[in-house]
This record gives structure tokens, C-alpha cells and sequence, in this order.
């Protein structure tokens, strides 16, 4: 992490994004483009979004889209909550949809009111879902110094160029050269000069940024090393591998919260310590009341799994509490949270008949809170 | 498809192929290089040999690995019974590895007995599991005749040139380069004979095996435009990838198999009916011990899922039938076939004890063909 990239932009420049998302997904062999398949249940291109969006410096999204698609985006932003999104209508390449998106910022032409002009524009795919705020920044930063930067990866493959005959006529050096990856970011005044001044041509059978702002802004971009994970969704097996990367991330951590009794302390204890083999645990002991800041602190380092363990009657108020935390920090917008609520019962009573009216009622709770992507759970324990 | 490629060798030549599994996939990120990274279960250089060795046409394949790797491989080739398989050791680079697998056909330094040398020699990676006898057919062919044949796939990204400074130098034109891949083949004496000739600047730092085909032998490779399961294994989402590849095939087929009476015909017709909005369904109604030479062709066209429903008191004879043909067929090699036997029981009897008898049996019977990789699972339906 770069000093200075979280909460204010780095360099103190403003900073916005335009997603192109108009592509028809030709090489994934369905018939949805690629940014609007689900994974996780959830469109692609509104992973990308909220990459973006969850960048506390990051004024505007413009996500570019074919025509017939601006009804389906619109619903995709209104589902997903998404907050400093502006749809524009495509072009019919991706250059001209770039185009497009950057016009919000510089003419009335497609859009009712025009967006602040940024400094440095970020340039993302939709279908590029785990950018992280790190590159994101770096790239940011080197395009405010050199005007243009964009974020590179090792080849996997050799390259090579063929002759006429569909025969090899040269391989290249792999180490000389790398795969131009997204995030991009520009000195806006660069990359729209650029496309003002881009052939028909280039506009129609290009699609590398980095090169316009080469051609005709004499600007040669700052390369910038990035992760594995800034590949982008091409074929089905991407797919596959997106919602499996979900998937684990999802399940790298769970939160075990118990009141401070002693006998549920015990339990706090061990249930962290059979769990622990297979998973990152936090143990907390705590009043939910009191708002602790280590569970706030748990809470935004992305954990989606929550087990709070408690004794009382009826536990939905420290649930609500916990529900209502989760609910502030955003974390449910971008992947649905796992809470479970265990009740243990330390009774010499046989009869569950309490127990079960609390679990009625919390399942009445979980009807609720299913809609805002937070899962709870009740588990009635009772032991002699 | 092409003409003559089942069975017989394309153009009549005697095939072999050489598999380089010596490296340490440091890209994924984890302690087993990636090539015994188990996927379902199954280490992915399993696959690539299994690839290879049910091309019929291919008569020994050479799998080069790491020296303190050849007790795992040959475990390996034991475990899956991998037939076609001699183990070399490897060099510390991939091309003095592929070098080491090439002169088991021409020298005895690394084999006790020399093996026949073949008139073109496939070169594929261990990391690439799902290559299709269409294509290695087709680069056969035309290493053939042209001396040396790769597949090649469109660039996913652009590739770019970087300066000194770690700017952006230059963007080559998408349309005119393309990812080389494998598998590729080379007539033996080409190959051989560059490899001879191989500096060790070049056995050191290169990978491409065309380039030395060409810079050493002034062969030009054919190129042969590739499917897009060609893509290697480098990073932990192709792993899953791989996994839910190999799931997605497993589940496309399912086989019910009925014997001729009307009742378990009309079973036989109501379970495909309901099944086929989400699967692939073929039912035949036959008895088993004619060997249907329909069923033949349903187990060689990959299926692995089998419905067989019956009436008789015990099935095992019938099952065992199958299981034989199955066995026969090698697909249980490759993956897991699963094989349901549904006992009817038309009867207004309420007990179940004859039928859970013949569930301990097949139960038993199960045991043994586990061993196999044939999973069968006993259910038993009484209706009334």
C-alpha cells in the first residue's frame, strides 16, 4: 500500500472512472455478454463497480454500455445499491465507447448534466472484477506524473509473429515484453485531447489506450507492475475461476463474538480452537453494546462470516446491533454476510420450546435482513 | 476432425510425445509445483499423460521431471495406471529437460534401453490437461510436412514493448501476433538436431521450442490455430478453472439403462423425461448380457453417469456386466464413473428386508469397484 492511498486521493488530484462495458462476449460462447453473466449470483460488471466505487477518492463511475443494455445496467445499479454510477450509451467499438464515456466530462452531448472534469481519468474493465485499491493508486499516481500509466503483467505465452503463409516468422523475446493490463488512468486533458484527435481508423480497429495517448499525445505511459488478479473474464473457464476466487475469499475468516459470561467465554474459546485448522479465526469477547472498535476493525478488514454465541432470552437486539454495523460499513453490498446466531441453552430442562420461539423470530429477522444481503442464521444449543 | 485421425497415425508416421513436468510453479503460489497439484483428486500431469496416451496413434510418451520428483511420478503412473509412460530425469532449465526426454529415443544416457525412435515427436506440457485428438492430429500432419507445428491461440491482451525508463515504447498490433502453445511437433531428426546444436545461453534462458526449430534447422513451423481448453495451468484460478471444467464434463451424460419389461420400461421412460431439462439423457432399454452395441458406443462417446434400473432380487450379475464393459472401455482411467443401480420392488409387502439384503451386497460389490474408479451406489424403490 502506497502512503497516502486511503481516503485521500493520491497526489491530492481528483479522480474519476469510465468502465467500458459494451463488448458482446463473442469468445465466452453464450449468449449474455460477458460483464452482465452472474457469478456469485451477481453480474460481473457490478464487481467492477464497486471495485471502483468502494475507492473512497473516486468521484464518478461512467459505465459504457450498448444501447440495448442501458435498461438492464439501470437495474443492476438500482439492485446493487451502486451510488457514484452514470450510464452512457456506447459506440460501436471500444474505443468509441471510451470516447463516449469521457464526452460526460467535457460536452453535453450524452449526458443532461455535465460531471465535474477530473484531473487523472481511470480507465477499467468491466470485466475485471478484483482490482484493489493498491494499483489502483499507484496507476493514478504515475499518471499524474507521466500523463498516462497503465498496469502491466508478465506473458504467459511466448509471442509470436506469423508470415503470409500461416507459417513462424519470428518469435519475441518474452522478457522484453509484457501484457498491457487494466486499471489505465490518463491526465484527462491527455486521453481526451487523444481521442479528439484519433483517426477513424484507430478508433474502430484499436482498442489500447496507452497507444493513443502514444500516437498523438507524444505521451509515453509509465508502466506499472501489477497482481495476478487483474486478469480479465475472456473465456468460460474465467468465469469458473471468478466464482471460485469468491468463493474463498468469502470463507478466509469468520468472527466468533461471545458475551463476557464466563461459561459463553468458554465456548469462545472453543470453538476458535477446532475451527482455527481450517480457517483464519478472530475470537472476540464482547458487549455489542459498546460498539467495540476491534470488531469495527474486523468488520472492515472484509470478514463475511460472523458466529455470535449468547445466553439471553432473546438475542435479537445484539443481533440488530451487529446487522446495523455490517449495514454502515458496505461490506454486505459486495458480497451477502454470513451471520449465526447461536443460542445456548445451559438447562437441565428437556423442553426446547423457548429456544424454538426465539429461532422463530429470528428466522421472521432473517426475512429482513436477506434483503440487504446479510444472511442470519439461528442455532439453538442446549446442554446439561 | 480430420480424415484418418482415430486409430491409424495421421499420414501413416510413428508418433511419440515428450512431456517437460519439471518445473516449480512458482506463479502459483504454492509448495507442489503445479503440475501435482490434484484437481478432482487427480494430479493435473495425470491428465496431460492421459491425453496423450489415449491417442492411439502414440506410442510412448516421455515425462520429464525434476530428479527429486521421479518417486512422486512414478507413484503416479502406478496409481492411475498409466501404461505408456518411462520417466526421465530432467535438467534444470525446460529446454535441457525437453532436450533430456529426446535422446531416450537417441542416446542411453537416460534410459536403460533406448526406445524406438519415432518420425515426429509431440512436445506438450504437463500443465495443459484438456488437448483434444484433433488438434494433436492436425500438428502431427503438418510437422510432417512442413518439419515442425505449433498451436497457436489469439493474444488475449495487447502486448507492449517497455523502454529503459519503464515507459511504454511501443504496442504491437494485436491482429498480426498471436500466444504460441502447445502441443507441438516436430519431425524427430529437426528437433533433435537443434537441440544438438543449442547454445547454452539458448538451453538456458529460452522455452519456445519453435524458435531453436527455426534458428538452428531454418524449419519455419506450421502454425495451427487451437482451441481455447490449449491454455496453461499458471495460476491458482486456472486450478479451478481445470476443477470445474472437468466437473461440467462428468455431468453433461447420463445413461439409463432399463431391462425390457413394461413396468421398469415405463420407469425408464419417466426418468430420462424428467431429467433431461437438465442433462444430457440417452435411455436404452436392453439386457445387459447381449452387450448392446448401442451402450458400447454411449461409454466410448465419454459418458460417465449410469442409471440402471431393474426387478430382479439380485442385480449384481447385471451390474457386474456393466462394470466390466466399463472397465474395458479405460474411461474410469480418466475420471470417476458413477453407476446407480435402482432396484424396483413392485410389491404390497411393507418390509424391506429382502431389498436391504441386496444393498449390503451391492455395497460390498462397491467396495471392490472403488478400487477401479467406478463408484456404484445401490437404491432401492418399493412401490406399491
Amino acid at each position: 500500500m502506497e502512503p497516502g492511498s486511503r481516503g485521500a486521493a493520491p497526489g491530492g488530484v481528483s479522480v474519476s472512472a469510465v468502465l467500458p462495458a459494451g463488448g458482446s462476449g463473442e469468445r465466452l460462447g453464450g449468449a449474455t455478454p460477458k460483464q452482465f453473466c452472474a457469478v456469485q449470483g451477481r453480474p460481473l460488471v457490478s464487481y467492477a463497480v464497486r471495485a471502483m466505487e468502494r475507492i473512497s477518492w473516486i468521484s464518478d463511475v461512467i459505465v459504457v454500455v450498448s444501447p440495448e443494455n442501458i435498461e438492464t445496467m439501470k437495474t443492476i445499479i438500482e439492485k446493487y445499491g451502486h451510488k457514484k454510477v452514470t450510464v452512457v450509451e456506447g459506440g460501436i467499438t471500444r474505443h468509441r465507447s471510451i470516447f463516449n464515456g469521457l464526452k460526460v466530462f467535457a460536452e453535453n452531448e450524452f449526458s443532461s448534466h455535465l460531471l465535474q472534469k477530473p484531473e487523472v481519468v481511470i480507465i477499467h474493465d468491466a470485466v475485471r472484477p478484483f482490482v484493489e485499491e493498491d494499483i489502483v493508486s499507484k496507476v493514478v499516481t504515475a499518471a499524474k506524473e507521466h500523463g498516462a500509466a497503465g498496469a502491466i503483467r508478465p506473458l504467459v505465452s511466448t509471442v509470436i509473429a506469423s508470415a503470409a503463409d500461416g507459417c513462424l516468422d519470428h518469435s519475441l523475446e518474452r522478457a522484453r515484453y509484457r501484457a498491457s493490463e487494466m486499471p489505465q488512468a490518463f491526465l484527462f486533458d491527455i486521453i481526451y485531447e487523444a481521442y479528439q484527435q484519433c483517426t477513424d481508423y484507430d478508433l474502430d480497429y484499436g482498442t489500447e489506450c496507452l497507444h493513443l495517448a502514444l500516437k498523438y499525445c507524444k505521451t509515453n505511459a509509465k508502466l506499472v507492475e501489477g497482481t495476478a488478479d487483474l486478469w480479465k473474464v475472456t473465456y468460460k473457464r474465467d468465469l469458473y475461476a471468478a466464482e471460485s476466487i469468491i468463493k474463498d475469499s468469502l470463507s478466509q475468516q469468520v468472527c466468533v463474538i461471545t458475551n463476557v459470561k464466563e461459561t459463553l467465554a468458554q465456548v469462545g474459546f472453543l470453538l476458535p480452537e477446532s475451527l482455527k485448522s481450517q480457517i483464519k479465526v478472530e475470537a472476540i469477547s464482547i458487549s455489542l453494546s459498546k460498539n467495540d472498535s476491534h470488531l469495527q476493525n474486523i468488520i472492515s478488514g472484509q470478514c463475511y462470516n460472523f458466529v455470535c454465541v449468547n445466553d439471553k432470552r432473546c438475542a435479537i437486539q445484539e443481533i440488530q446491533e451487529l446487522v446495523d454495523m455490517l449495514e454502515k460499513s458496505n461490506i454486505p453490498l459486495l458480497y451477502p454476510v454470513v451471520l449465526i446466531s447461536v443460542h445456548l441453552e445451559v438447562s437441565e430442562k428437556n423442553s426446547f420450546s423457548f429456544g424454538m420461539e426465539d429461532l422463530t423470530t429470528i428466522k421472521k429477522f432473517a426475512r429482513e435482513t436477506k434483503k440487504k444481503n446479510i444472511l442470519v442464521y439461528g442455532l439453538l444449543i442446549q446442554y446439561k
